[in-house]
């Protein structure tokens, strides 16, 4: 056995190890009794204790600093990449640190519950103070022998080789034409929506063919209600959730498509890098770009949503709206709201901005959090024209802050900056996508976007992994020309 | 900090991790979807790697030389007692013979069943002379230190005290009654059986029904359909599996109260106890008691019968069969099988018996595996009138030889025998029970039980633990005073 060899099996029981705690998180969200939830917080804690000596064990470090890099072929070296990076930062963070880590954030989840039920921001911002704390000495010692600033720092670990300087470069070309686009939108007249009480179990059958449509492999996977749609896994076990709401079919049905998407990439990954660090997708923002192509650029296309039409109509009889036009209408409709996670095309983003702006900011030492509020409120108001009515609809109102999610927040824009890149060269290399679209076959978009992306997983750099599918570098343009170009359309200006 | 608070913590962590080994295992019967089986293996291996690894860890050894027992509550020293038990027994085994076991026993259980389906003992034979091999290997290095015999030494993992003398003592005197009684069944008319199919959504209701007649508390478990009826888990996740077949409603019903027993037992220990040695069910014997007396002495008790009897005709309506007396002996019809599991109250103990003999000279070196199936088949004629036609219904039949399971199959009439004892206990100190019994209420008895036996885990040896509760030694005579009452009553002799 050479170091390679012994590198790559001690980093495939880690894996392993991984993917057990994800299905023990599947496992909480869909089957698990109500009255085990202390028996299972021990048993998460047991199985992250092991996971997390295995990450900073010196062996991996006798083993990376023994092997000869060029020795390797391309894809041994993609794996060494990847085990060096999470390596030498594992090692970067004190055990002290990473336990308080932990133990905070994980009593934080829980205050800030009470002070978002209770519209409170007082109440959580000692609590919040302490996590920001945490996070900014872990951002400082990770920063340590890199190029980083501090946010840049914790956004490593959702988008490897982004920087902050970056993303705001890219971010301030889409923010102006959003806040543009979103204006015309408001002073346009809404499309009806759809009326009546749609069947849960009906919702759940028309929703299970469509993840079928798009591809998602039910033989290595499988579709359960949970409170939260989710995707979880790599390999041959790809699980996601869904839920449903009588009065709102397209809840069920665009987060499925939106979680499909995630799953397929999973899915799609070579089999050879199985329980490899090359065997899941290969960044947040990545990632996030498949589950939204498949949700909005294919799902919410004019083309497919007059399949969908039929299938409702089928699946429902009367849904109030009488043709395929009006439907696609209905399903892109443009509402003022405070919350990012019933948000639009149009909108979302700029949710994201937002965050993006001021995490920067916090992170970075030059915003407090007393000040967060009403720095929130203003920009807000700035951006959509309304202001904040209440705390839990204003910068209490996401659950990742809380926990220390500090870098992640701008990879959903990311994805959708990627999403509008890979939509405009599969429409380049797939001219008459519309035609299989309106019959409800995804296949010719889904199988394009598994041999130009998926089936790599991490192979490539994330964003190398899409100027390889595209053919050229990402820009924010493709997906402000799409959104301009159907939202004209849809709303008539 | 105390050596035995780290000593303690370290055991809990592990049992965490156990637990979601258990979890794992269950996930795999009930939900992981086909395509998973590669993965899923190697996800197995990584943690039974880590449990293994944690099992002889040399810390271990250190806490338990430095600890002084007498300093010690007696809860305390019971903890010390399994944690020196199964760290001495870890010990023992060299890595290298802990590995080709797991490898052998894994290969074997494929050829067991390619053999079983050709009902070709020639293609088995060799791969079951290495399981056997290594098992007697395993048996010498147990044997270290203590005055086992072999087959004593690998029958401790299952129930710690017991021996192969005593149980063979014990099952000396419970054969020749057993072989007189089926013999005097045989020679009696039989009862009419059910006739009619039975809708299974319909068992599965009543079967959910009569789970929580017997005391399982859904807040702690759930129940779902699996190939083969089980339970799993200890503590505040107690999880059930249930099979239907429209021909037979008394295979789901009977199982689902046999794991309900073991369930109840798991679900009932003190609170106290979670994640630590003392808070699971103390061996398999005593776990076979609980499944065992909730199955037969209370679930076909002709009280319960009774109750029973209205709760099919409400559910399917005529069932073929117009009488509770005539239900009740349905329920209990001895009828001549080759098979083990499906097999009556009076035949399953000469089953287990026939096999207690022969493992115990297998592991003896006694019985050469080229001379087990006349050897069976010869016994199985003695017992039970009958010769075996075909290999798969005699020394093939079951998976546990295969798998390298010795020494495990008298605790299933061990069980038998305790069962036999508590309900006597349980009769003389509840002596109505059966007016609450014939209206479905089992709480007098499950009660019971919970107060004298199951609340307790593992705090006393396992037949201490049948001592406390039933207040005499064990013996076989309550069971055989029980079944020879019964089914003379049944059969009319």
């Amino acid at each position: 056995m050479s170091a390679f060899d012994d590198l790559m099996g001690f980093t495939r029981e880690t894996r392993a190890l991984g993917a057990i705690m994800g299905r023990l998180n599947w496992d909480q969200e869909t089957m698990m009794p109500k009255g085990a939830a202390e028996q299972r917080g021990e048993e998460f804690e047991a199985l992250e204790n092991v996971l997390h000596t295995r990450k900073s064990d010196p062996r991996l470090g006798d083993w990376l600093s023994s092997i000869d890099p060029s020795s390797l072929d391309a894809v041994s070296q993609a794996q060494l990449r990847h085990i060096r990076r999470s390596y030498e930062r594992a090692v970067k963070i004190p055990a002290r640190l990473a336990a308080e880590l932990a133990k905070v954030t994980s009593m934080a989840q829980g205050v800030w519950a009470e002070a978002r039920a209770r519209d409170d921001f007082a109440h959580f911002a000692p609590m919040f103070e302490q996590v920001v704390a945490l996070r900014r000495e872990e951002a400082a010692a990770l920063q340590q022998g890199t190029d980083h600033d501090l946010w840049d720092a914790l956004h490593q670990d959702y988008e490897p080789g982004s920087s902050g300087a970056e993303l705001d470069a890219m971010f301030g070309a889409l923010r102006p034409r959003l806040v543009a686009l979103r204006d015309k939108i408001m002073g346009a007249d809404q499309p009806k929506g759809l009326t009546g009480t749609f069947d849960e179990a009906k919702q759940m059958a028309l929703t299970t063919a469509l993840a079928a449509n798009f591809g998602y492999d039910f033989a290595r996977g499988r579709i359960d209600k949970a409170v939260h749609p989710f995707s979880s896994g790599s390999g041959q076990d790809v699980r996601i959730t869904t839920r449903t709401n009588p009065e709102d079919p397209f809840n069920s049905i665009y987060s499925t498509i939106h979680e499909v998407g995630h799953a397929c990439y999973e899915q799609n990954i070579n089999g050879d890098y199985l329980l490899t660090p090359l065997g899941e997708g290969v960044s947040m923002g990545v990632h996030e770009s498949q589950s939204r192509i498949y949700e909005n650029q294919l799902g919410r296309s004019r083309a497919f949503t007059e399949y969908l039409f039929g299938q409702m109509r089928d699946s429902f009889g009367d849904i109030g709206i009488d043709s395929a036009e009006g439907f696609y209408a209905a399903v892109n409709r443009v509402l003022p709201g405070y919350i990012r996670t019933e948000s639009d095309e149009v909108q979302y983003n700029l949710h994201v901005l937002l965050r993006f702006d001021l995490e920067r900011q916090i992170i970075g030492g030059d915003l407090e959090i007393a000040d967060l509020p009403a720095a929130w409120d203003a920009r807000f108001e700035a951006d959509f024209g309304v202001k904040v009515d209440k705390i839990s609809n204003g910068c209490l109102q996401d659950v990742h802050w809380p926990v220390g999610l500090f870098g992640y927040f701008p990879t959903y824009s990311l994805g959708n900056v990627y999403a509008g890149c890979l939509h405009q060269a599969l429409r380049a290399d797939v001219p008459d996508l519309d035609s299989a679209l309106v019959k409800g076959d995804t296949a010719p978009a889904t199988a394009w976007l598994a041999e130009h992306l998926q089936q790599f997983g991490g192979l490539r750099e994330p964003r190398d992994t899409i100027v390889h599918a595209c053919g050229f570098e990402p820009t924010e343009a493709p997906l402000l020309e799409y959104l301009e170009a159907k939202f004209a359309g849809i709303y008539g200006f």
